[in-house]
């Protein structure tokens, strides 16, 4: 069988989970929580199965969530959606990119993606027989540089894919930058998928923008975002798309015939749990802000330099002060001798250069944190 | 946005669930289950989500689950199984045939499929940039004329995907079917699909038969299944799929991509139920044949005149001695009109001839196929 992905080999999430598992390591690597979600979300799982609540929900995801998800969207950010349709449950914002990838992307299509960019982007545009053109951005800010970027459109350029908050890197969108991208968008005729799985994780007080407030963005954006990010269950793949009902409708065709419906008992409990706690949410970005604090108060005293982190559950650091090893060679050495797992950062660009920086996850118990804070500082 | 799949509308199961719902007709259409899943089930997803497994599962599915696979798969077929690399864990069989065709469908290539076929086929070889090629099958058999598919076979051919026990037919393949179909495939050097989501619902006391014991087949094949089916569960959205190394290793390259991993939970919730429970699975072929039986008794005295069903949940329905309506129209008046939903036996073809012949679930309570039963036996 000849390769659709001959580049392609086993995710680095994967890679790195399965070395920390087999060296025992404390796993900061792939995203993930070691803490128990709210036991109300589970209670409310439990109660639906128990209901009988098993079998196949609807295509786009049952409507109580949906409901909730428009007055989740309405409360965020102002913006009104209809629930019947212009929402679309789906089994983790994996799918949701996967699905609005192949909804918009035809062969020969270029899509403009930003360096370092989540990994799922590029196979999903080539599947599509599409091309992504790969925009680097740099340490330490990993700003965009908007006029560049409408250097690289071309009449072939048909999506663009931003990812704010942004993982790896932890930067964040200004209106600025929200700004200039819904011009892009709008001048050149583009569509655009806006990857928002972190948007509850604003830090130190900055607001949280989205692509829902941009008019102009709007009638030509897929916004997706994860349940399981927010509610701390990333093993329960639920997400969801939001986009006009023209957009939705093209994704839903996608989407029913690549997973047709999500595990429907945990649509429901999350449905619960949003409108029982709809609190749980606002508090997020407090709550993960202290990990961050945390994390680097413990470092502070460690060879490594940590990288401004704005949102998301990742911090970077650059290593240059301990290791000459490449990035990669640094994250296996890391985790073998030292006992804690890490993302290297070039495996999410293109280009592969070795910045000698690395991911960490700081989506962790306190415990867990001091105690690979404690090996990290032992390094020098 | 121009359509990628502009023949497509909402899939019949979707259409004809909602009108069952508003009309609050019994629904036989869409093929789920109306009684509970066993206790032990249930319990153990309860416990596994109590136990915090909620994070993501490895993207080939927990290795206990693959490991209970491999051995069932030896049990009922005596294939041996190489659970690390053979076996993929998916979420649902709809994604399991979506990857595979992705998988190995390049612009250009011919699919053979056999109509009435299952919706989701067609789209995802569309998707691939391929096209399928239709053999029609014909009431009451819908024997499959292995001599003709042969003549179908051109230099584009590349995969034949096959479905027995089918849907909606209730067709099985004999053992002469599964040695046809491996000469096929061997002859032209095709990829075979094999989807076998119903393969512990055969009646009659007829054999168990199945692509993993044609051995001619193995090294080109994807075998697909379901837990959704085998355990009552369609809305857990679980499945697999076998396929040897060399092939899962391209399948679990998009997979990785497309869904990245499934529910955790039922994951371990399924494998502890397949090893403490094995006999759940072999009494479902009697507890479906029991419900055949049941619902062709209570019809014999309706205008309806049955085909022979002898694998499946799935009763096909001639009502040309009740109505002259076309088969989507009757659906449509029986829903409204008598409160019962079916589903069309000509959406699943592409030549969409009206035959007038329906199908209906009988996956329901002794209750339910009374209460439907009586209904349908008014009609004259
Ligand atoms: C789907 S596994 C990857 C999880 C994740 O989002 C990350 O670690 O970046
Ligand atoms: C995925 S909804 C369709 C369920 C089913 O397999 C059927 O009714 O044929």
């Amino acid at each position: 069988l000849r390769s659709k992905l001959p580049w392609v080999g086993t995710t680095i999430f994967t890679q790195m989970s399965q070395l920390a598992a087999e060296h025992q390591a404390i796993n900061l690597s792939q995203g993930f929580p070691d803490f128990p979600a709210s036991p109300l979300l589970l209670d409310e799982l439990n109660r639906q199965v128990a209901a009988g609540n098993n079998q196949y929900a609807p295509m786009s995801g049952v409507a109580i969530l949906r409901q909730q998800i428009a007055a989740l969207t309405a409360r965020c950010y102002g913006r009104l959606v209809d629930a019947d349709t212009e929402i679309t449950v789906t089994s983790g914002a994996t799918e949701a990119l996967f699905v609005a990838i192949q909804a918009v992307v035809r062969p020969g299509d270029e899509v403009i993606v930003f360096d370092p960019a989540y990994d799922s982007y590029q196979p999903a545009v080539e599947l599509a027989g599409g091309k992504t053109i790969h925009i680097q951005l740099a340490a330490p800010e990993y700003q965009i540089d908007w006029q560049a970027v409408h250097r690289r459109v071309t009449d072939q350029t048909r999506l663009i894919i931003v990812n704010s908050p942004h993982n790896p890197t932890g930067m964040v969108f200004s209106a600025t930058d929200w700004r200039a991208l819904a011009d892009l968008v709008q001048q050149h005729g583009l569509f655009c998928i806006s990857d928002e799985v972190y948007e509850h994780m604003v830090f130190d007080g900055a607001a949280q923008l989205s692509a829902h407030q941009q008019t102009a963005l709007l009638d030509r954006t897929f916004v997706v975002s994860s349940f399981g990010k927010t509610f701390h269950v990333t093993g329960w793949k639920l997400g969801y798309c939001i986009a006009p009902a023209n957009l939705s409708l093209e994704f839903r065709k996608i989407h029913q015939y690549v997973i047709f419906s999500s595990f429907t008992p945990a649509q429901f409990a999350i449905a619960a749990v949003l409108q029982q706690r709809p609190q749980l949410i606002a508090e997020l970005a407090g709550f993960y802000q202290q990990k961050r604090d945390q994390f680097a108060r413990l470092l502070q005293s460690s060879a490594f330099k940590l990288l401004p982190c704005k949102g998301t559950y990742f911090q970077l650091a650059d290593y240059s002060a301990i290791s000459t090893l490449n990035d990669v060679e640094f994250c296996h050495w890391l985790t073998v001798e030292h006992g804690v797992a890490a993302i290297p950062l070039s495996v999410f660009s293109r280009q592969e250069q070795d910045s000698k920086i690395i991911r960490f996850c700081f989506a962790k118990q306190p415990a867990t944190l001091e105690q690979a804070a404690e090996r990290l500082c032992r390094l020098n």
